[in-house]
């Protein structure tokens, strides 16, 4: 979408309280050199997130000689927020304070087959409502909740427009929670969730490109362009999993042969065990996690039907990672999800050198390629994030109406 | 890389002047509501260009009962810019008033051979001082010189880091240009041009999101995000050429299998038709843009041999648009050079079916595929959009030294 100067300064206020978040306290001329912005900028966005309460002035810093600078920090308890990680047999809940500390928990099971949108919604409120219990948070205290909801999301409607997992077709999801939950709603999908989770407090905060490799079930590249989350016109983009990979190859679910996803996400990986060794003990065929966590204590024990599989793995990941490394040339390029953590280093290995072997000298000489070093549950994290935004963004809309109305009152 | 205060004041700059370049005279009113900027912002940047003779004030129009509003025009006069496309077998020149209008136009053939940096130079030196003399211009008008060079540049440095058909590494181009000509230079490549002369004056103007995919001998994805051009963190972001398409396919000069590029570009096109029928008179074996012609001249015939190696092109380069479509969801791919020029319309019908076969129906819905607009040469076009840019970009230092100066003789 073409950035409007409202985009750039809610753009500008995240990049401002994400420096702050990270490390408070500190002083509004060492905000503006992280930022780029300039002073001026960074002293009124400051002012505004002070006026809120979001922020508090903690004391002085000596300059050198200079003046002493004022030190702001995050109000820890200027405001509370909720992320939900709704994945396929369990919803995750975590409530945050406003430095992102993880204040209190919940997670409700699903049972199979417990897919019905009520059931869901149930879940998700009860959870909800646990964790501001648990918190002993005041209900006014509570700045949003952010739901990342698998699949591709209507985020302005509030609707699940497609949940391949549960068969969910143009479910008004927010409407339903907005009857049994009375915070600001934000609707999302787990990869932007993962992404903006970085952006905030993993790899790609404070850098300019970073994609985000999304190894689950499903593979998809979150975009951090600019230092903002880059979400495509009609907030599709990063369905990387269904790049060809290999024309007329394995059949994918999306209709299309050869796509990514058929050869790195978890049941690819697990038909590539197969296809090696029909009859392994590493394979357990209805349970996804149990396999993969098979083969990474197999590579760990040096077992060579592991070893081989993720090799094989890392080659098919890295061809496909260097083409974003040619056609983006990022400047990190994060490995992120449960494939990915439970894989970990020696994964991470394989593929730097499949990428080396693939990409261009040029573009590859700028990009590092890391595991998501964030040691939560980056989903609900990043589900928190979209709330914090959410509220950020509300903050712009009222201070520009504010603005309006005193405009208009001045004679002209 | 990450966006600055002062990135975001120089994109605006170029958005306000491009849409004053299209829709000369224009109000400042009709300005802010086409670049989503405040009325206050688009006042700041038009009068900094009426102060550097860029605009001119033309004249009111009538705002149905409201104050008139002053409209503003480009001063073609108030400045000259020339681009240069440095090619394989030519060195094409055009010298533009400030709409943008050719004024003058000079062609330097290149014998085969001829391709020392010292003889490229005395070419561009030669037709760079004809089309001035031509125009008629004084020196002291020309705000710069746009070299569009093929192959890896470094803008910054004004290198030619490497071009491949010339087997040059490390060439100082600008540098030794320096010598020659006394207008400021500004150097990039091919692909950034035509993507540049597409945000400015083609399918990208006013558009969010715009992939630029380039078919020529060489193959790239040239990105304008957001309404800027996309450079990734070491400006070589767009080499899609180099996207892998069929593992372990055909051999690619970059050393891999499967290039894009070796199906989609003029001699991968050739190898095509040469697999598919070794005899075929449509094949000039030494001349790609012979055989071009006679692939679109025989689809026209309805010759069944070139209907068959368009299609299978299609084939390709619709399954590798599609990764596009579904990584990026942009609001527009653009099938731009002189290959897609060439075998046209019947060439963008069978990539619209290949792409709408491939890719996911949600990002697909939100995007168009065009072939580029543009009627005259896009390279040397945008070359000179980048020395107008580069002019610009200057002006935004210049102000910045003069408030800075300003600031600092303020007594605090």
């Amino acid at each position: 979408m073409k950035r409007t100067s409202r985009d750039i300064r809610t753009a500008n206020r995240y990049g401002v309280l994400r420096h702050i978040v990270a490390e408070s306290p500190v002083s509004r001329q060492d905000l503006a050199a992280a930022t780029g912005l300039s002073l001026a900028t960074v002293a009124n966005l400051v002012g505004e997130l002070l006026a809120l309460g979001m922020l508090v002035e903690v004391g002085y810093e000596d300059s050198e000689g200079g003046r002493p600078r004022g030190l702001v920090s995050v109000n820890t308890s200027g405001g509370a927020l909720i992320g939900v990680d709704v994945a396929e047999t369990y919803i995750h809940v975590e409530l945050f304070d406003l430095a992102m500390t993880v204040i209190a928990r919940a997670e409700e099971e699903l049972r199979p087959g417990e897919n019905q949108p009520a059931q869901v919604v149930a879940h998700i409120a009860t959870a909800v409502a646990f964790v501001v219990e648990q918190a002993s948070v005041a209900s006014e205290r509570v700045l949003g909740v952010g739901v990342s909801m698998p699949g591709q999301v209507d985020r302005e409607g509030g609707v699940s427009v497609y949940a391949p997992n549960w068969d969910w077709h143009d479910v008004p999801l927010l409407g339903l929670l907005g009857e049994r939950i009375p915070y600001p709603l934000h609707l999302d999908n787990p990869l932007r969730a993962c992404t903006v989770a970085e952006l905030w407090f993993g790899a790609a905060r404070g850098r300019g490109d970073v994609v985000v490799v999304n190894l689950g079930t499903g593979v998809g590249a979150g975009l951090a362009l600019g230092g903002a989350l880059y979400r495509g016109v009609t907030n599709s983009a990063g369905e990387w999993g269904h790049t060809t990979l290999v024309l007329d190859g394995r059949l994918c679910h999306c209709g299309n042969h050869g796509c990514v996803e058929t050869y790195v996400g978890a049941p690819g990986i697990m038909q590539s065990l197969r296809e090696l060794s029909p009859g392994s003990p590493l394979l357990h065929p209805d349970d996804q996690t149990a396999t993969i966590e098979a083969l990474a204590r197999g590579v760990a024990d040096g077992d060579p039907v592991a070893v081989k599989v993720v090799k094989e793995t890392a080659r098919y990941l890295g061809a496909a990672v260097a083409d974003l490394v040619n056609l983006l040339n990022p400047e990190v390029i994060v490995l992120s999800s449960w494939v990915a953590r439970l894989l970990g280093q020696p994964l991470l290995d394989e593929v730097r050198e499949a990428v080396a072997r693939h990409a261009l000298r040029r573009p590859l000489a700028g990009t590092e390629i890391v595991l998501c070093p964030i040691p939560s549950n980056p989903v609900s994290l990043g589900a928190a994030a979209f709330a914090l935004e959410g509220s950020l963004a509300s903050v712009g809309q009222n201070t520009a109406r504010r603005t309006t109305a005193r405009q208009r009152s001045t004679p002209s």
